[in-house]
């Protein structure tokens, strides 16, 4: 073996004395080079230590075995799940998973989508970040004939597949728990309604409402960012409201533990007086004295279905436009926040 | 311009009148060039919407302008606000940041390095998993001229710079508050001694105990994982001793709230009869109700650090190899789950 460890198909056609052509055709498994002669060249590669140049490799197959990943933000649990179900789901396919994150920008997002097709990924997975309008480095992908797929947070393009948990009804799930625990006044903490997860929880709100006889009170939906500080800041606004609301369905986690907060500030008692239910099962909802209320959108799930259609599209250039649409159950899981079945055996 | 976009250097040059080399000579702003044939190249690119391979630019300057980080994992704050402060140094440089996880495997950690290096970055910044213990993959790095940078977990590789927190001082500060506090007999819950952070985080325990005149007793060092669930293991485990601990200091945050979590179900009152530090300053320490005192690493500073690091180094061959070793001052945030005195107040 050589010192440096950089053994070539010429060392190897060396030693076995046949042309680096054919070594380099055994090693890629033509189907025109005999099985003995690719079993004696893979047991010489092995014995010489022999790596495949994996760029070389897929500047040549048109395959890098790499995938990338583009999420708004890592550090929430609900994207980290995601990437986790995708990881385990292609890692046994012999993928290597590169993480991007937007921050939120769209010129960031499109710049990371040049950088990943520029490292020769096969293909891209992403949710959306919030700024984004334009379609024009999505079609920039399937131009270079990789894949795409939407999770959570999407644009329609066509030709691109995507894996979405159905928000309509998980919003209308919660608001309905909420109305089963008694509550009259049940105001909403939506995100930006620009964006269609956020529009569909607001929307199956509103129809659970209606449903169920109330009239829906714009005052009682409040934009917020998800952030334990507006969520904070939201509560401060309805409760200059003359009726004030009686719940909150937040679309967000951490906006719903900022309304936690400032309702203890101000002495209100949660579920008694005030039930509250957050979206997206972070691990901290959990884990609070006060565990909070929250859809599980299965993230680890979506991860690995997402997985899947882009296992079904990879080697199939002709599935490659052919969009998968996958809408996933949510789960609601009723915490103390808002279940008032407990309280009501220990009052009377 | 062409219907599929892809223009070349070929359609510029036949646009000017001028030959291909010195379009792509004046694209790279070579100095042969004039300036006024530089100005038209640009201006006739930018017209016609022509992209540079960037690829093909890597491949001829050596430079990707992109970066790898490497972190055990991604969700945890500590890892996700270093890669933000890499970020926020890098962008303005026209870096792109691609980032993997390990999840502890030495075997992904090795692979990712492939990944990265088969994708052309300039430089890799990476904390090593619990299970690495070689360093031939680092040695590659180096090998292939590029910048490595350990941060907050590192092993000695010659040629290698890193920036970590003084764990020492940090197990020190942590424990001799506790002492402060009136503790007498403070347990630790380590993590795994065989990653230097952790031994050090140790060794500072020890140091306090005894600057402080206490003996260190063995049956109070409990090696746990850094989990809830490990957490509340441990205390279980000491429960059991003859003499029980009155206080720990735990290496890791989700282990403190583990503690705090199994403690309160037993009946035991913190601060008052029990007091607790965690380590690494995860949001939640902060929002539970029982706010956990911790340490915080300064983990957005120690990458924007690690990346000041790299920035001198890549364009430097002489400096590749020449280590540099930056110590940051931790900082204790101490709050109620060890602060006794605001309960004195309350109950002289």
């Amino acid at each position: 073996m050589k010192e440096n460890g950089k053994v070539t198909i010429y060392d190897i056609s060396k030693k076995l004395n046949i042309s680096a052509a054919t070594v380099s055709r055994a090693l890629n498994n033509n189907p025109k080079i005999s099985k003995k002669t690719r079993d004696l060249v893979f047991a010489a590669a092995k014995e010489m230590n022999y790596k495949q140049n994996r760029l070389a490799q897929a500047l040549k197959s048109g395959k890098s075995k790499n995938v990338g990943i583009i999420v708004p933000y890592i550090n929430r649990n609900f994207f980290s799940s995601i990437i986790r179900g995708i990881e385990e789901e292609l890692g046994p396919h012999g993928y290597h998973v590169i993480i991007c994150q937007t921050h939120e920008q769209m010129e960031t997002e499109v710049e990371q989508i040049n950088t990943l097709l520029n490292t020769q990924v096969d293909g891209i997975f992403m949710s959306i970040s919030k700024s984004t309008t334009k379609t024009d480095h999505f079609k920039k992908v399937l131009d270079e004939g990789k894949s795409l797929i939407f999770f959570d947070r999407k644009l329609d393009v066509p030709g691109v597949s995507s894996v979405v948990i159905d928000d309509f009804k998980a919003g209308y799930l919660a608001t309905e728990h909420l109305i089963s625990q008694g509550c009259k006044n049940i105001a909403h903490f939506a995100g930006d309604l620009n964006l269609e997860i956020y529009k569909n929880r607001y929307e199956g709100y509103i129809k659970a409402l209606k449903d169920h006889g109330f009239q829906p009170n714009p005052d009682y939906v409040v934009t917020t960012l998800s952030s334990v500080e507006s969520g904070a800041a939201a509560v401060s606004k309805i409760w200059e409201l003359n009726e004030k609301p009686d719940a909150i369905f937040s679309a967000s986690d951490y906006t719903a533990l900022g309304a936690i907060q400032e309702l203890k500030r101000i002495g209100i008692r949660i579920p008694e007086d005030f039930c509250i239910s957050g979206f997206s099962n972070e691990p901290f909802t959990k884990y609070m004295e006060m565990p909070i209320t929250s859809v599980d959108q299965t993230p680890l799930r979506m991860g690995k279905i997402a997985a899947q259609v882009f296992l079904e599209q990879v080697d199939s250039p002709q599935k490659l436009t052919i969009e998968k649409k996958v809408v996933l159950a949510p789960e609601l899981m009723v915490r103390n926040s808002s279940d008032r079945s407990l309280h009501k055996l220990a009052i009377h």
